[in-house]
């Protein structure tokens, strides 16, 4: 793994050298994990476009760090962007590119305000940049995590019945993912049933299943620190009209997306591709939220694709295709797929999936 | 319990005021929970020293926060920062106040360059101060956290045993926490056997348990937003010499923290209390990491405990106190508890402790 990681630290430097820094900060912890492979709550990375790396963390991760990250300079430090800064400016690196989408105003201050401190310039997303496009390393690591999450949501549907509450639906199927080895959830699972299903975001409460209602499942695991994220929506015991009509918008809307997220596309185009099946249908107000994003180190990263967003998808990029319907006070509808854009991946777009979860219209 | 948010925002208002402010727009998702208490990924609130105050959030979460804050004007946008913004300006609210220490100098950049945006001046920690000290009813609901978080470790001890992973303990402690009503976990559970009890924050793995080992369980649960904070290190099978002293030396420095962790105690001095037996007895070396920290709405908040840290601790105050000894190759001890500063408490200092596990050395 060292060798990955060393060569994404090269990817990086090209980086920095042409923004014109003698240096960035790396303080994003996805991105420092990125670079390093350290999973840590508390560290940084000075990375100089030409001269050795110096990885920064205090002593609660510092055998780990000396462990996982061997071939890279460690700093044990309580306060590591300040030392790291004034390493900067010793080592004659003056000009420091920070990240100044995850630096807060108070963090940036305090080291502009540095005594002697480097000048400090804004680095832009650089490595989150380099991050979109996955080593096949990361996208196994992205299916596996996806594997697990299509087998335990599968599994846990037969736990689906009337007088089951959300909360405790929710418990069987994050059991299921840990069972199948997941390291910890990717996120907090919804379970949203009858009219909760309207809140896309809802919290599994303690409402019971009842005959009639569709139930919307937003699940992912993480496998060693990669993410999974699926939705599937199913129905208990029969089924209406209204619900069976919002369920196949969302399930062509869904494929449109899926069809058309290939390499080269634009993700407003993407995004549009779902979105104008469910608007056509007069469903635009039902459908608010964005259609997709990139999954990775980080459960929503890279590419976003929305409207209003610009970008163009590319090879070897695992994302979500995520259209929906909610109707207020009545219930709604998601599905939700990860999958990974390949170039040249022709004409066989489930062969990109990474959740497998049968797509169905199932009334369980 | 729209009353108790109304009554936090009347306490931050007066704070408004003081900043010489027009408005806060407050950032911080755990500051807009306290305020409002929506629990949201994507939410901001607009808080002006005199008028309405206006939460904003996305569509996924319109629902949620209509139902969970009925007395406060919603505004639902995909960019929530530059519409609260504008709607500032629009309302006569010249100046705002913003939370430098949660708002990144990207998004920062964007608010000032609004076309006849807000005069910006940061905020200060205004609302985390003001979260320091805690009304009965979160006060309860820590307890709560503690109390799942208590009994849980106490059954899953029953589980250690040689030839059990790290990992394969982590989840029966988990399911214990959630079996008795945690909403979810505080943080990834800490289980560090033998050697790795040397590594503050190991991540569990596939080590087996051994006799002779020394096992650090770092654990707490979720309960309605609270969170809890507990470490226990046992023996299994057998203990050497050198694990029953260090064991001891970290029990006495702990309770030494927790004795002097009084309302009115300077943290430093509640820091020194604890790490002076530790170096006393020639292990400064082995001890870097502060001493504890604030627990509610966030799992780590103010006030830090910590030796280069200010501040006196006050009346109904949750805070950790977690000493340890880690001695590289070897193993380790930290033994931390959840405990709520009183003021006029007394001297029965135990009557404070929220998390219950018994702290005897136990050989499994």
């Amino acid at each position: 793994m060292a060798e990955i990681h060393a060569a994404r630290r090269a990817r990086a430097r090209d980086k920095v050298a042409a923004r014109g820094a003698d240096a960035a900060l790396i303080t994003s912890l996805a991105n420092v994990r990125y670079l390093t492979g350290l999973a840590s709550s508390n560290a940084a990375l000075l990375l100089p476009a030409a001269g050795p790396e110096v990885l920064a963390t205090d002593s609660r991760y510092a055998e780990a760090a000396a462990r996982d990250c061997p071939d890279v300079e460690l700093v044990v430090e309580r306060f590591i962007e300040p030392a790291l800064a004034r390493l900067a400016v010793t080592r004659g690196l003056g000009t420091v590119a920070f990240e100044a989408q995850e630096m807060t105003v108070d963090r940036h201050q305090a080291l502009a305000a540095l005594d002697g401190g480097p000048v400090l310039i804004p680095f832009g997303q650089a490595v989150e940049e380099l991050r979109i496009v996955k080593d096949e390393s990361e996208i196994a690591l992205v299916a596996r995590a996806c594997a697990i999450t299509s087998a335990a949501c599968t599994d846990a549907l037969g736990s689906v019945r009337p007088g089951v509450t959300e909360r405790e639906f929710a418990i069987v199927l994050e059991r299921a993912m840990t069972d199948r080895g997941a390291e910890a959830l990717a996120f907090d699972t919804i379970v949203a049933s009858g009219p909760n299903g309207a809140i896309p975001h809802h919290v599994p409460g303690n409402r019971a299943f009842e005959v009639g209602d569709l139930i919307t499942i937003d699940c992912g695991a993480r496998y060693r620190g990669y993410h999974a994220d699926m939705t599937r929506t199913v129905a208990l015991g029969e089924i209406a009209g209204w619900q069976r009509d919002i369920y196949g918008l969302v399930a062509a809307a869904e494929q449109a997306g899926i069809t058309a997220a290939r390499a080269g596309a634009d993700v407003g185009t993407v995004d549009a591709a779902a979105r104008d099946l469910i608007a056509d249908a007069g469903h635009s107000a039902h459908f608010q939220h964005g259609v997709g994003h990139g999954v990775g180190l980080e459960v929503h990263e890279a590419p976003i694709i929305g409207y209003g967003w610009t970008g163009t998808l590319m090879d070897r990029t695992p994302v979500t295709v995520e259209p929906g319907i909610y109707l207020p006070g009545k219930g709604g509808v998601r599905i939700e797929d990860t999958l990974v854009v390949r170039a040249g991946a022709g004409a066989a777009g489930s062969a990109d999936l990474l959740t497998t979860t049968t797509r169905e219209l199932l009334v369980l």
